[in-house]
């Protein structure tokens, strides 16, 4: 009977990662937005003062020859409130289709909620597209809160070539 | 004839940055979630690896036997894009109502997206109240695309009672 088991991951899983964040960005129909390598993800996550950490979920099926399978990751970092000091952000939580259902998710959000409480947080936080409803219900049924809804927060980004007017360059 | 200059925070600026943390706060309605303290704000943010950064805007009056006046604050952090890499996120940017309409808002976010170039950033986000319609309109009046309104994303909060439930703690 295989099952689940979340662990961190390690720089070779690189490739499996990257894999998954096209996969990711394809179901969010943000696919042109990646731009991202498998260096830049070993450089920047496994070096001394990595820039992000990174769960993997594996499928292990005792006595499969062809070993343990990532299906699922988890990917965040740790920011900074002004508010409440350090806390985590969960920038990336993927599944692959076929392995939906079973609760894959929630144990990565739950393995999330344990890092955070260990790192001394208080909270952590993450973003979803509105019209996947599936994702939104499972956050709302695991506690957490929509402050875009509840507050009005909305989220800005500046571009390099408006960043480049901004610094006159 | 007095003139603002933009610098890097030290040390000895965090009990000016946190009466401004607080004053924004309030201005967002929000100021019972201010937890943080000035001893916190010196170890995060100017120890070996700090956990972020921060800009402050100060008047200097030549001939001003006070010397110079800290009046605004921009204080940000790095984040990891799984489409595009290092980015930075700018928490928060303040300026205190007396000294606003001068373009001290726009200078610190100028200086934002000199640092973001220089760092090898593509980009750098924030967050702002939708009823805040004078910070939208000049953060939409800069380049910044409001993501909210454009692709939909909400962002969700887990705090600590919801943590330590999903941790089984």
């Amino acid at each position: 009977m295989a099952s689940v088991r979340i662990r961190e991951a390690q720089e070779g899983d690189c490739g499996d990662i990257l894999r998954m964040i096209r996969e990711l960005a394809e179901y969010e129909k943000l696919s042109d937005q990646v731009k991202i390598s498998e260096e830049a993800l070993r450089a920047d996550g496994f070096g001394e003062n990595p820039f992000y950490h990174c769960l993997v979920a594996e499928m292990v099926a005792p006595g499969d020859p062809q070993g343990p399978c990532v299906v699922g990751y988890g990917l965040y970092y740790f920011i900074y409130s002004t508010w409440t000091g350090r806390n985590i952000y969960l920038e990336d939580v993927y599944v692959m289709p076929e392995y939906r259902g079973q609760g894959i998710g929630t144990k990565i959000i739950k393995k999330v909620a344990e890092v955070a409480l260990d790192k001394g947080c208080s909270q952590f936080r993450l973003a979803v597209l509105d019209w996947n409803k599936r994702a939104m219900d499972l956050y709302k049924a695991l506690g957490g809160q929509d402050l875009t809804e509840a507050e009005g927060w909305h989220s800005f980004r500046f571009e390099r070539e408006v960043m480049k007017e901004l610094a006159g360059r």
